[in-house]
């Protein structure tokens, strides 16, 4: 199979014209990401993920990784990729200069992102989560804490990881039970966590994980959740490295797919108790986590159209090589796969970097607006790239036929790995909650409406462009069924609280199709006007969006109507009527 | 994870009310299958099902199988299992008396073999072949074939399988080069094939594999295209088993799914070419396949039934059970997981049923309505009920979250072998092409009117209930838009050919979403007006009913928005731009 070839021209595209990066680029912090700047960067990560990643992904998944002793060896090439990664700076793009990062703006680590997440999403989840715990230690830590931590995790000298889920408490953090103690100027924590991603490997002499836990007078729920730095190896005073700390990793999960990340249960204070430090203050740990986890959230949904740009190149490769009667890339109902897998991608895209970029403009600018929209996106870019990944990749299995079920082909791969999408950080299910609880009815649609009123400006624009009147009726037709679901679900949340959450998920997948017909449609109007830039690749930016009003956004009717449809047919049935088929 | 238990309250009230069995039974041929008989065959079935084949699941997906010189060893406990299932003479029960079969409807079987298919899809595949090879030798062998395969075929003694697939030649048959060269009274057969489902294994004493092959002066094309039984083991006259045939399987495939059901490389005539027999004509194999094609598409929707309904039931035992704030089960969009999971199966079901019926009254009654009714079903049920499974089996890995994800869980297991189903007997996009071709246009609409006017009669028992007055409308306006879509098919398909294939899958979609919802309302028509069975069974029929129509059949409003939007934004993209969004 080929290697990854990262998609260069689109993200330039989605920079530039759905996340605003010429805007961004004027502010005084980011007056370095100059558009040759932004082709430099994008250009040598390109080659990292391409020529370097790309071909460790399918020996990564046979191979997997395994538990020995207490070391978890990575697959060859894993730790050498790692070391030319960290060398690269590429861990540092968007961090803060004191700390030896580049102060870049975070919708530009967004696409290098994507490529790392495209070429090797296994491999890709390590500094992913090295990320989180960054952001938790820069926006919560004290001095010191920043300090001892921060340039070693920033530089990729070290990997961080994130400890939130236990046997019983997963979506429910009010049900955590790892304990810490106070000891001195630190705390002892001991505890069993589960599904920790990178949670033991051999690419790094260290590893931060970020742990949550519970002291002794602490109140019960998730007001008594505080959050701890616990190195795997203790820092000495100079810095250097010191004994290892009681945090060990006791198992893997043999999971479905991202075979190559370890995926640990880890086990603290087994001895005297895992030396730990806090962040932030006791007892808000949650408010901790609250900090990092739209940035993580939306990196989820980035992975969506990361491996989703993966395997439409797989599929389209075969295509243009697989011979029945005729290649088969010329079958109508093949082009209809790989343009729905295109065009799915690419709204996807568009919308994840735009969303990204609104917390860049809220944090260079103090912007209430800007932040209020990234937190209305992030639920929806979550959820609805991470369940487009599951399509475009079973569209990518479907495209090869038989082929696609034998694993030495690569897209099934591509179809494991992307299932754990919907899935962690977050089910979409408790996204859809987000969505239509505290980012609709707690500020009683304000958001969704302003979000509206952006899409009618679109709509304007497209209606402006005669060539375009089929686009924009289609369009303006799932805006209106989309600002019909919203006023129901505004109406019927007042008075019953289960509806909600009965037409959550529905609600969301409406919301995430229009919004990503949305941004192919800014993307049309504007590659439709201009002739900068390669004329392919504007005229099939424009033929994406065509496809995408005309074969996908209809499924708006569908949410819209289950929407409308309300709540009573999913709240009817007994738990015994659900069982009533068989004999019992 | 708990065993399964076959749905016997659902499977008997689908073959009564919508695959009409009682009529089925005032036939003649058919007298045998009366109410009781149909009750002991089917709990005897769901004993083995849920006892022997069901608890082998798990492990022959995690032992799977590999090739041992020229051996297949199966896993643990599935020859011990065929054995029982032979013994109780489940292979034979739609088959001819005269060869050992049982003359029992073919419908009658499905539920069995749903049950096969739902217990151990991977096991479930054995019978499955040796169903589809017995069709053909019954309908096209000779007396002398007959007599020398059918009788152990039928048994079980021996198993049967379909050598079709080549490296070059899959949804292509006319690409098929496996050669055959007349050698007095037989043939000698040469040439690989590829993708042959338990193609070798160690479960019965001797295998019979149907190949199809080419003759030296044959024509061009699959006009020239015969079928050949070639036994692994020779048959003496006396009908005890003589030599090895030159025919062996040479690699096993390393799937995605179905680890337990080898998938072999076969090698026909390394040596001195495999002996072979003629079925039916020379030049004529096409024709002869076909004949246990349509049997074979329904088997595969069946398929799909089977598992979505193996993934419901391990889904719902793990929502009773896990607590996440409260019990999950009681969460509003799990119950809607839950239920679009149950609605989506148990329309699958009563569709299929409803299918196989019509092939009985087909030959029962030489009812050519009959027959043209099961040949518009078939890429419907084939198509629509694979594609369910996709989405059930999915949802099932969702509702367990985080442990869906791993493998010891096994929801994920039912996920990777369901991805084999829109895939295997014809793809999904060739159903499709089949609906809209062979199947609707050639007859210009004809039997697909006929089908909406089925419908229209279940539509007007639903206005008669007034308390289906919302399903009424529902259906109605879902209805209408097959319609409007069936005629624009019509009108564009005849002047241009490669509309229809642009619109084809929307097309299947959108008519098996509505045939679904078809088959729930006849069923709630039915389980509101009678006192006949358990209460709560015939609740939940109606319940699923109502969520299927608010929250499921408003599918069909997206794609028959896809299909009337028509092809153009489909064709309209150049290979060029398909690949413009990176540098080459």
């Amino acid at each position: 199979m080929a290697d990854y070839k990262a998609p260069l021209k689109d993200m330039q595209f989605a920079l530039r014209h759905n996340a605003r990066l010429p805007q961004l680029a004027e502010l005084p912090q980011f007056e370095d990401a100059s558009d040759d700047m932004v082709s430099a960067i994008l250009e040598e990560a390109a080659k990292l993920a391409g020529g370097v990643l790309s071909p460790l992904n399918v020996v990564g998944d046979q191979t997997g990784v395994k538990l020995v002793g207490d070391d978890v060896p990575t697959p060859a090439g894993f730790s050498e990729a790692y070391q030319q990664f960290a060398e690269g700076g590429w861990g540092s793009l968007q961090f803060d200069p004191e700390y030896g990062g580049q102060g870049l703006p975070y919708s530009l680590s967004i696409p290098v992102m994507e490529m790392w997440q495209s070429a090797n999403m296994a491999w890709g989840l390590c500094p992913l989560l090295s990320q989180g715990a960054i952001e938790a230690i820069s926006v919560n830590g004290s001095d010191a804490l920043k300090a001892t931590y921060l340039p070693q995790l920033i530089s990729g000298e070290w990997t961080g990881t994130m400890n939130l889920t236990e046997p019983g408490a997963g979506s429910d953090l009010a049900a955590i039970r790892s304990k810490a103690e106070r000891d001195g100027d630190h705390y002892r924590i001991s505890g069993q966590k589960i599904f920790i991603t990178w949670g033991e490997h051999d690419m790094t002499d260290n590893i931060v994980h970020l742990v949550l836990a519970r002291l002794p007078d602490a109140p019960a729920g998730v007001k008594g959740i505080s959050l701890f730095v616990v190195p795997k190896f203790m820092i000495n005073a100079d810095g250097s490295l010191g004994e290892r700390n009681d945090a060990r990793c006791v198992s893997l999960e043999h999971k479905l797919g991202i075979h190559a990340s370890p995926t640990a249960v880890m086990s603290f204070g087994d001895n005297e108790g895992a030396i730990g430090y806090l962040v932030g203050e006791e007892n808000k740990g949650l408010a901790c986590m609250f900090t990092m986890m739209n940035n993580a959230r939306l990196a989820v949904g980035l992975q969506g159209v990361a491996i989703s740009e993966r395997a439409y190149q797989h599929a389209l490769d075969y295509a243009g090589e697989r011979e029945q009667m005729g290649v088969i890339l010329k079958h109508a109902d093949v082009r209809r796969m790989l343009l729905t897998m295109k065009a799915l991608t690419e709204a996807g895209r568009a919308l994840a970097y735009d969303a990204c970029a609104s917390l860049d403009f809220a944090h260079a600018t103090d912007s209430a607006e800007e932040n209020t929209r990234a937190a209305l996106l992030t639920p929806i870019v979550k959820g609805w790239c991470t369940e487009l990944a599951q399509e475009v990749t079973s569209l990518g299995v479907q495209v090869h036929g038989g082929m696609g079920f034998i694993e030495e082909t690569g897209a099934a791969q591509h179809y494991r790995d992307a299932r754990i999408l919907p899935i962690y950080e977050g089910t979409n299910g408790i996204q859809a909650l987000d969505l239509v609880g505290r980012k609709t009815l707690f500020d009683k649609g304000v958001a969704a409406q302003a979000l509206f009123a952006e899409m009618e400006e679109t709509l304007i624009a497209l209606q402006g462009q005669g060539d375009f009147a089929k686009e924009a009726e289609r369009f303006a037709a799932a805006l209106a069924l989309a600002k019909e679901a919203n006023a129901m679900l505004l109406e019927e949340g007042a008075k019953d609280r289960q509806w909600p959450g009965a037409v959550a998920f529905n609600y969301l997948m409406l919301m995430g199709t229009l919004a990503g017909g949305w941004q192919l449609a800014r993307s049309a109007v504007v590659a439709a006007q201009t002739d900068e830039g390669d004329a392919t690749f504007l005229q099939a930016k424009v033929l994406t969006a065509r496809f995408y009003m005309a074969q996908i956004l209809p499924r708006c009717q569908g949410y819209a109507a289950m929407v409308l449809n309300g709540a009573e047919d999913i709240l009817a049935m007994s738990d015994e009527q659900l069982a009533s088929s068989w004999y019992s």
